[in-house]
């Protein structure tokens, strides 16, 4: 039975619970076709993240929480009081969806921790709530992380960001777009330079709508552009998202982040990575146990829906890096924020 | 009236004289249709070089030095005598086509050169000779280019190169390309992994279609992959062309050769610049004096021939950027090597 949907996705509102259904925004269609999906299944929401009608480490998160009260209701549904059995292909099948972003295996171990105090009655009101609180708390922390983030510049100055960890990959708000947010607000960033980031495109398709939507000067560039921006002075920080933090604070974000901050670093400027205390994976002691997701080389060998790629050809198509922590200059989260990141600075922060 | 196509185009035949016209595979279809585009008229030439029909700095040399010849036997056709008074206005149409790779404007003057020695018959059958000659040097040079560079490298090794600088960017054979064949050849490099170099994706289109047809393993990436390539190790040296070399060494390339440097010389990895004596600009101090062309937004706003990004929305497109001198380990010319390249070292070269 169809539930009408919602409204129309915003960047703020691109995740939506809504009449026992999640809504997502369908990022694959962005900026050129604004829909949501509605999933009533955990399979659905599976799908949806592997397939990247979602995407951005905190988003996948939010939404994989949905994803398990989808498949509480499901395991209830057809094995009753034996529920608890029934709900593990489900949610071995939304731990699989995508392989970097830790948030997703810590969205769904902190669902598997409220499930161990359930008891055999129909779990899906109590799993709701706990989605709910993970999808509020997200959108809280991006709230913090922007204030933390912008008292880290001194502006006004411009910035650099790649990929998209803006509102639409969160809960809302974003993570650094939550930054350059309130540092805009608070008059310290003139101008946003977005990275297109091939090869999906998320800065062309999705953190520009998002600037513009907020009225914030973005100009995107090719990725291969970011250099001789920097050399022509007036930037002040690269600031990013994160997909996995290990506890040495080595950083894996999207492909090109680590050329980027290598380049930064080489100007003198100043990077900062945004990312809630999910992101961090303590048992991992560095950035090398990170698993790096390589996706179809079909999104290399061609562009915008066509392929331009002679046939035949090869190509490679990691989606992610690592940044060592050397490179990083702040991490910030909601509980506080790091310079220089080492390991003693981050298990401090994740045991204070 | 239409002379025949004289065939289709391939890497090595990409800019062909022939029966009074010049025929330039028209490189903004590659590698999706082979075709040539036939010219007897300067002004189209001129065209052909500011829409990329041409493109790469040698090649846009060959072919304005045909463009020339073309302009003599029109200005010969409507002033007769007068032609030296009646071709300017073409040579300057020609020089405007591109700013920034001064093979173009090398190619004018050496035609000029060749114009003051004529008298105020027909010049269009020396202009001809003139410009077959620029074009036979070409080749040679990269030839010679090809052995001296391949001699630098130890191998085996991987590689990464950016944009083309290959037969098609060239009178034929290559510059970057050229090293990569000889030293393919000689069993000194395993892969070639090629960045798409965005906006245009001279890698996706032009090198993976040169180096497959030579039976040259190459590999794709996104230009943000390469650090991370760089960092697992296997890479010992970038090779790329060049658009103009200033008397200091540094060098201007397609936009994210600087960040391919600062990533290089981060990880130990040698950068090599192969270019025809014809690309040094000694009468420039040093990079900053080197115009870097702007193109239009539009080829960062969308790819694929698809707009991708909001309404509105702004982009930057400088499609050159420069490589300070510092970042070179080699600059390899038809006349020799010059190792971390000075003023005086190239002066050097130049002088003997």
């Amino acid at each position: 039975m169809e539930t009408p949907i919602p409204t129309v996705p915003t960047p703020d509102d691109a995740v939506v619970w809504h009449a026992d259904a999640l809504y997502l925004a369908d990022q694959r269609q962005l900026p050129e076709r604004a829909e949501f999906i509605r999933m009533t299944d955990a399979g659905a929401v599976a799908d949806a993240i592997a397939t990247m009608v979602v995407r951005g480490a905190p988003a996948i998160g939010v939404a994989a929480a949905y994803g398990v009260a989808l498949a509480g209701r499901a395991a209830y549904a057809a094995a009753g009081a034996d529920w608890k059995r029934a709900i593990e292909p489900l949610l071995e099948r939304l731990l699989a969806s995508r392989p970097t972003a830790v948030n997703l295996s810590w969205a769904i171990a902190r669902m598997r921790q409220l499930i161990l105090t359930l008891d055999d009655q129909d779990p899906f009101a109590a799993l709701v709530r706990e989605a709910l609180a993970i999808h509020e708390e997200d959108r809280a922390a991006n709230r913090r992380i922007g204030e933390l983030g912008a008292a880290l510049i001194e502006g006004p100055t411009d910035v650099i960001t790649h990929c998209n960890a803006g509102a639409i990959a969160t809960g809302g708000y974003g993570t650094a777009l939550g930054v350059i947010r309130s540092a805009y607000a608070a008059g310290k960033i003139g101008r946003v330079y977005a990275d297109e980031t091939r090869p999906w495109m998320q800065g062309t398709r999705l953190t520009a709508w998002e600037l513009m939507q907020d009225g914030i000067p973005v100009t995107l560039q090719a990725d291969g552009a970011a250099a001789s921006l920097m050399a022509a002075g007036g930037i002040g920080w690269v600031i990013v998202g994160a997909d996995r933090i290990a506890a040495n604070g080595d950083v894996a974000n999207k492909v090109g982040t680590y050329g980027l901050a290598i380049m930064a670093r080489h100007h003198g400027i100043r990077v900062m990575v945004a990312a809630p205390i999910s992101t961090l994976d303590m048992s991992l002691s560095s950035g090398a146990g990170i698993p790096i997701e390589e996706r179809d080389p079909a999104e290399v060998l061609g562009c915008g829906g066509r392929r331009l790629a002679p046939a035949g050809c090869a190509a490679r198509n990691p989606v992610f890096d690592v940044t060592p922590a050397a490179l990083i200059d702040a991490i910030v989260t909601e509980r506080g924020v790091v310079l220089h990141p080492t390991e003693a600075s981050l298990r401090d922060l994740v045991g204070g």
